[in-house]
């Protein structure tokens, strides 16, 4: 399996996802937050790229129950005014989002997401709560070509997205091997290996590099500290959240 | 102290670095050509952007000795037709440097210093060959504020770069609590504390990480490993090449 890493959404190419399998990260929130949403019973996530499309395609859609489905999303952190959900992981509790449809806007995430979406062979999602999970999926479908994409944060690089690239790395290979589940190595572009290297030196103290990084910091500033604290439980959930017809929903 | 780093060139935005200093790094191979010319007594390195730049610049000095100053660069990795030098670092050895002024153009360091110099308050250039001796310098001018800009390779993340932003920022601190040489914290940025990670998990097998990476895969087809060992002698040159009127001379 060949495995490279984008360090920032503005990286990215969509075009360059062509034939391959790619991995939208933004652990601090969004793909926390749809890991959740997902895990606790959401029938879909659709990430779009702006408010505008967010409110359109809540009144031209319906879920699975009928209704209209849940506006999620954040400006500057906080949630949209108007929308019933923001973006952190523990408002997508499945008393609130079971069996519904959520239409999701944030600031990096939904809009990698958004724009990955129509070139990737095939798309996911990972965070460091569900890292585990995905690596998984992609060990078991023997993806040849894979690009995760670190979402970034505001046009800067986000150590918690590189650390899960790392960690999604190191899941794929080996410990030390470098090896994919079928014995063959993992060819890791230079970011790739940069990852798994950085992750091998972080993964003992995820607390101590993720909280004084950018995008915590910016979320303890508006009280969000709980949200970090989420998004740390690494592996705590067992969900693929991949896209299907636009949607992300939980692999089955 | 606090420290950012600018994991490409592309990403530099050089009015950012004005009241800062700044540490342009190029492994393979410009710094390290830099840093191996001046230590073998060069008197100075000019980095210019063009071949055009190289060779008017070349025409209108002249060097200590009296002569023009010598052209050294690479196109494609492969000496510029018509240069007296290319860039590997072997290649700059006392018999052929001391004295000299040196022209060096390159695609990427010498275009990264270029474009650094203007702004920068301090200019440093480093490699692994002359890591410790940078950072012994930063650490006794105690600039309050540090930007440490991995060239990359034709737009690409280099591993080498990054490992040697990690390098410096590991002698800047004390190995684990990151002080700076005050006792005081070192403020890392995100791209910062990731390289620092990558550094610790990648220091003991260097050799390992940077000849499968881009820039050294790329020189092996020319023919041209060794420069890569020459770039892999951690700590081997005790000179730090610093800006002075728009050259780079050995700090005294």
């Amino acid at each position: 399996m060949e495995v490279e890493v984008v360090t920032r959404r503005e990286e990215l190419r969509p075009e360059a996802l062509r034939g391959r399998a790619a991995v939208v990260i933004d652990t601090l929130r969004a793909t926390t937050s749809i890991a959740t949403a997902l895990a606790a019973g959401a029938a879909w996530v659709l990430p779009v790229d702006s408010e505008e499309a967010a409110r359109a395609a809540a009144a031209r859609l319906r879920d699975p129950l009928g209704e209209a489905p849940l506006l999620a999303g954040e400006r500057d952190r906080v949630r949209i005014p108007g929308f019933d959900l923001g973006n952190s992981p523990a408002e997508f509790a499945p008393g609130r989002v079971r069996g519904r449809g959520i239409v999701l806007c944030t600031t990096n995430g939904s809009r990698a997401l958004h724009a990955a979406a129509p070139c990737a062979e095939r798309l996911y999602c990972a965070a460091l709560v569900n890292a585990g999970a995905v690596a998984a999926e992609l060990g078991r479908t023997g993806a040849e070509r894979l690009t995760l994409v670190c979402s970034g944060s505001g046009g800067h690089f986000s150590v918690e997205d590189f650390l899960t690239a790392g960690c999604l790395i190191e899941r794929l290979g080996a410990a030390d091997g470098l090896e994919d589940p079928r014995g063959e190595a993992l060819r890791l572009d230079d970011a790739a290996l940069a990852a798994w290297l950085a992750w091998r030196s972080g993964r003992e103290r995820l607390r101590s590099i993720v909280e004084p990084g950018r995008a915590a910091r910016a979320l303890a500033r508006v009280g969000l500290e709980a949200d970090v604290e989420e998004a740390l439980r690494l592996d705590a959930l067992d969900v693929v959240p991949v896209l299907r017809d636009g949607r992300l929903v939980a692999l089955r």
